[in-house]
């Protein structure tokens, strides 16, 4: 970037690089190379490293950092991000699927069905979730009850309460005009899950209070429905600037169509703010997860 | 049945039928009755509940049974016989998808894409997985850290190198011709995994020995290519005989299709006296298991 940024936005950025770098290498060696006939392995290595914000594994470790005095990050830390990366490419696998949103393009490439064919995608996507779980039910150093948690926590935020739920309402219900509370509700189920398990990942590893979990899950909560918004509000762009297919949701109702770009910015805002409140009732006001609604409230803009 | 049975026999029967009643009714509570609307919980509960011959629950119940003396079924072990079909129905649900085997009947009835839709089979059968994991991190009773070593048996019996990989190496082996060898490497990555798996479960709740457990894995392996031989061979059989569409594997390479029915049956019988040899090694050559292996026997005839 050109213009000059005050010194601990660019910290910030160095820390999020830095952190990016660490779970992509990471993933790298859950999943490794194979060869080409490996179809399946191609496919899990491939939709999982290719370009994408890491948002899920950063949150869980930027948590990590606030509520660990900036340690540097742990083995176990590590691990669990790339279980949520894990998790997020194969619901990214399924929903991009011909008998759901019927997509062609992700992170800049052929989705995977298109590349490697629908029982590719299927296939890979449960590897890529029991591989999830395995990891987390290793993570290293972790004590064994705290892993059985992390095991629960997972399912419960995969499973029929979670990523598998915001999926199907929003496959059902999006082609329905809905009134804004609807809208809100399935938002939730489809993008907290995950935000909120890597807070509650976060705060189990490191041993959180039971007050200061409930504010993470608020803080990922609220970050979450603003995430879902700004994607919302970037689907009016070209599939050139995001990478993925736009226009997708022509006919949905969403927040941005029901109210207009403009509204939608200023329920983003609304949401950091509150957001930003978690923060500060958990003790973490100051930290790297504040600087992340920095940059959250930048993109609105 | 009018023939008079042996008592040993019919001893057996009725062991069987009521740990396939115990274990329908706790999946009957893992997966409770829903709201028609909620289509993804309805196809959960009506495809792992279809009838079926609950192998792979028995298999981990008899096993336990045999290495705790009779001992009544704990609730560790019906929550994990549970989890086990889950995963199974889960495998189904996939298995019969148009990109897959584009079957239309399962279990006397119409596949779950069929009855819900594909999105519906894929997302339940996500759900499945979940719960599934969810269960054998919860088990109650047993120590958190053998709770970890199940969840991770789990996710390698499900996973890239477990039944995914048999499933695609079905997939896009299956139509070539092959050695025989081949076949029934792919018979084994197909079966094996969740067959191993049950008698894992069974040996870690039961604290059984290496050596013993080495042997029942050599047992469920040995098993599990018997149950295969014996599904194609039920493959000839009409479709009302064994509930599922039938000829699905015209134009496969199959053990069956390759040596005659003859063969196949003579291999069934070696592949149980192996796994009756892998019984007495592992010091229960008298239980449960090995009237199992005289069910198959039957049925091999």
């Amino acid at each position: 970037m050109a213009i000059a940024l005050p010194n601990t936005q660019h910290d910030f950025e160095r820390t999020v690089s830095a952190l990016r770098a660490q779970v992509d290498e990471r993933l790298g060696q859950w999943l490794p190379m194979a060869p080409a006939q490996d179809a399946i392995a191609t496919a899990m290595r491939d939709g999982t490293l290719a370009p994408g914000k890491r948002v899920r594994p950063l949150l869980l470790l930027l948590t990590l950092k606030d509520l660990q005095q900036d340690a540097p990050v742990s083995e176990a830390g590590l691990d669990l991000a790339c279980a949520l990366e894990m998790v997020h490419a194969a619901s990214l696998f399924l929903d991009d699927m011909p008998c759901m949103d019927n997509a062609e393009l992700r992170r800049g490439r052929p989705t995977i069905h298109r590349q490697f064919g629908e029982d590719v995608a299927v296939l890979g996507s449960v590897a890529l979730l029991s591989q999830a779980f395995g990891v987390a039910a290793s993570a290293e150093g972790v004590p064994p009850p705290t892993r059985n948690q992390l095991v629960r926590l997972l399912a419960q935020a995969t499973g029929a309460q979670g990523l598998v739920r915001g999926q199907y309402h929003d496959l059902r219900e999006g082609q329905r005009a809905r009134p804004l509370e609807a809208i809100a509700h399935t938002n939730r189920l489809k993008t907290c899950p995950l935000f909120t398990a890597a807070v509650e990942f976060a705060a189990l590893i490191a041993d959180a209070s039971v007050s200061c979990t409930r504010h993470l899950n608020g803080f990922a909560t609220e970050l979450g429905l603003a995430f879902q918004l700004l994607d919302d509000l970037a689907d009016g762009l070209s599939a050139q600037q995001i990478g993925k297919d736009s226009g997708k949701d022509v006919g949905k109702s969403t927040v941005v169509a029901l109210l207009g770009p403009e509204a939608a910015r200023q329920q983003v805002e609304e949401h950091l703010a509150r957001a930003d409140q978690h923060l500060i009732e958990a003790g973490i006001g100051d930290g790297h997860l504040a600087q992340l609604l920095g940059y959250f409230a930048t993109r609105a803009r």
